[in-house]
This record gives C-alpha cells, structure tokens and sequence, in this order.
C-alpha cells in the first residue's frame, strides 16, 4: 500500500476547498448517498485544485499527461444526503519521483462526513509512466 | 426527430435478448432503479447484440468506427427494483444511409417494465459522420 | 407516447437556466460526455428549478410527494467534452392533471448541444399516482 | 483506519468469484475503465456472495438491515478495458462484533488488475449501528 497520509479532521489543514451539491441521482435505496458517487467528488475537487493552480487538467490532458489514479482509500463517517451541499477540502502530501497523494476531508456545514486519500501517478497517453513535471512538486508543502 | 419506431409491447416481435441484473448502485432515495441506470442496459443489450452477429464492438472501434448516439427515447411504465433479472430485448428498426434505430422492451419476468428507442450514427475516430457499414444493413429485417 | 413538447433551439423561449460543469467521471472512451450522463443534468436543473420556485424537492419528497419520470427523449446534437461549462434551459410546458412536462435546451457557450423532454407524474412514498399540486400547476405558462 | 487485511495476489486464497463484463458506459476518456467504476463491480460481487452463503441482499434488507460501506481502499494495479471479462474473487476476512471486511482480487485471464479492501456496519432503517447477525460470523473463515 502507498497509501501514507492520515487525513486530518481539521479544515484548516487543508490548502484547497471545493463545493459542490450531491445530486438526486447519486442517492440509492437507503436514502443516502451512495458511497460510489464519492470518487467523482473528489475528481471534481483535484480538477477544480489544477486550474486553482494554472494547470487546468484538460491543457494537462492536452500536453499528453494524465494523472492515474493508482490508489484510493475513502473513510465514509456520516452519511451524505440528497441535496447537501458538500465541502470538499484537499490537500497535497506526500510527493515522489513518479507519484503524488492528496488527503480529503469530506465536510456539510463544517461537520465532518468522510475522509480520503488518492494516490496518483503521471502516464502518458498509452498509460506510460512519466516523472512527475516539476509544477506538482512545487505544489506540495515545504 | 428521427426516431419513428413504436417499440412493440411483444417480447416476440424482438430478433434478441439480453439478461442483466439490476445493482444496488443503481437504486435511488425512491427505492427504485434510477431512470438514467437503464442507458446503460440498452448499451449492454447493443453490445451483446453485435457479439451476437458477428461485429464485436471493441473490434468495430479498432476499425475506427464508433456508434454515436443521436437520439434516446424512454418509456418508463413500472419501476424496476434492486436484484430484478432484467430481459431486454431489442430488434434493429429503420436504418438509412447514415443512421440506424434500435427498438426495446425490457421485462422481468414476462412483465413490461419499459420501452426504447435509439437512434445511432457512425462516426470515425474524431467524430466524423460516415456511411453505415453493409454489415448493419444487412441485420436490418426485411 | 406522451411527449408532445418539441423543444425550442431559442435560449429566450425557457423561462430558467441552471450551469452545470462537465466531470472527467462523465466521459467515455470516445472522448466524449457519455450519453447517459446527460440525465442527471436535466435532473439536476430541475431540482434547482424547483428550489427557484419555492418548493425544494427534499421538501416537497418530505411531504410525501414524488416526481417519478414516465418518459425521456434526448437529441445529441454535438458533443459535450470534458469540463465544458453547460447551460441547461428549462421550461415548463403541457400539464395534465396527473403529468407535466419539461423542455430543455443545452449550450456551451451559448451553441447548442442537445435538446430533451421529461415527462412526469407525482407519486406517493409508495409510487401511488397522485394529482398534481395546485403550484405545479401554476407555474406553467398561460 | 480499521482496515486491517491485507489482500492476497493468490485466487486460491478467496472463497468466492463473480464474474462480470465491463460496460463501454464505465469507460473514460483515458480510453480505460474510470476508477469509480470499480466500487459497484465489488459490491455486485459482495451481493452474489450473500446469494450464494443463503442471505439474498434483498431478503437481508426486508428484515431491516443493511451493510453500511465504512470504509473502501482500491489498488488499481493495470487498467480495465471496455469489454473486459472480470473475475472478483472475495474473502469474508476480520469480523468484530459490529463491523466485518472483505478483501477482493480482481483478475482478467487469471491475470491481477486490482485488489481491494471494504469495511461494513450493520444498520438498521434509520442508519443506527446493530450487532452483526450471527450467519455472517459464521461465514468467517476460522
């Protein structure tokens, strides 16, 4: 497992937040929301963090990069509901030569709902894996 | 539009059938399979229906063609629940020079559940329109 | 079939627009927004409608009542990509005692890429048909 | 993190396999199956499992209970493609008194894609934790 970052339960830990408001469609028959639909929340906030940092990920895309995702961990603590409107914090962690791991926190009206890490690598477009660009690096704290 | 089949409400007026079971992932907070899950069974039924005569999706892609749909139409008449066996059956309609129709029935258990219509066109690598292959001319009912 | 809308190609002749961003999790591996992805758009501009209207769907599914879809029809007209910033127009139109209807225009950057109609009737918590709310009924055009 | 298994590379370590096709509406545009697909591949697997060990999911939640996701951890190891034929083997692994896991290996030709790992609670209607029932202790391995 590559997996290394224990998320933190603290808002304040986190250097990006994304919002975005679960749908009716990503409900099932317990009346909540089902804990597939969390992986795309979380894609959505990563994409909304590139162009947060001038490197939105369809000109990533378009230089012949894509991000993997090598790894996934979600902890789901609360359930979500339909129509909650979701904040999803992010930050970037642990940085190799090839891959890069971001934490989540998972929160609705700054109550905490779930937690995650992704574990990423950079291939090209037959799946090749590529060094990280220095750009991903820099973003990682000091 | 150019949908112009009325699907039939006869499991034998279809030249195919696919089985497929419902997923908990495709129920929503109304206890019911969502309406956009059954897309993706007519899609499944499609890719059957081509393994069945003959012209493998993944081997007509590698050809560069690809089925883009222009046209869905649903019926919904009685929910499908979590863990139904579904029957879709589905029988090629019109076809033109560019563009071919695909009529639905889906049941479980010998009970209409709901009706179909798509409308497809061929389409190259980059989106191109191109001429229908004989091959699907050829599967269209006299 | 009970659709009998036919969807207006003129932003000004829908009487909403809700913005939606495309997400990566929604394309498929001809480059391009999968065609089912499209149906939890419409739904989504309809759970924002509703919220415009003063009646919030989980308020509106607290008091027992549910819009359940009885048809679909969708036009694809021209791809939706990857992180596309889409508008979807909406409008109410014909309404029946137990039915209504809704139009939908969809644009990038005001081009149109795909029209539809859903069709709808109200159901109990036990998918019993009910009649309309008097609002819904309100809040369709003279 | 109460994950605590660590999943075999050995099918004959797993005590169950369902197998599944993958769909071309699970594929993205990086040409392979998006990463969230895979969560509804295992609980498929987790539901035929239930059939198979005499507890029908859906006979499971008519008595009132449910098998809540606490926890999801997906290795992706080589992609899945459009069209594959994917074997999940799963074990039941750790139990506690309130929570079980199951590890998975994902095979195509006998050849490993992913593993993963998921955690569940038993809860009732209203998403309050229950003891495990006693017939899923016993399809614990000793």
């Amino acid at each position: 497992m590559r997996q290394s970052l224990q998320p933190s339960r603290a808002p304040g830990d986190y250097q990006f937040v994304h919002r975005v408001r679960t749908r009716f469609a990503e409900t099932d028959a317990m009346g909540i929301i089902h804990h597939a639909a969390y992986l795309p929340y979380l894609e959505e906030a990563r994409v909304e963090f590139l162009r947060h940092v001038g490197h939105p990920y369809d000109a990533v895309r378009a230089e012949g990069l894509n991000f993997a995702v090598l790894e996934v961990m979600v902890q789901y603590r609360k359930p979500l509901l339909f129509d909650d409107v979701l904040d999803v914090h992010l930050v970037l962690g642990s940085v190799s030569r090839a891959t890069f791991q971001l934490a989540y926190l998972l929160t609705v009206a700054h109550e905490m709902r779930a937690t995650a890490v992704t574990v990423h690598g950079c291939v090209d477009a037959n799946g090749k894996a590529l060094r990280l660009p220095p750009w991903v690096v820099a973003q990682s704290a000091p």
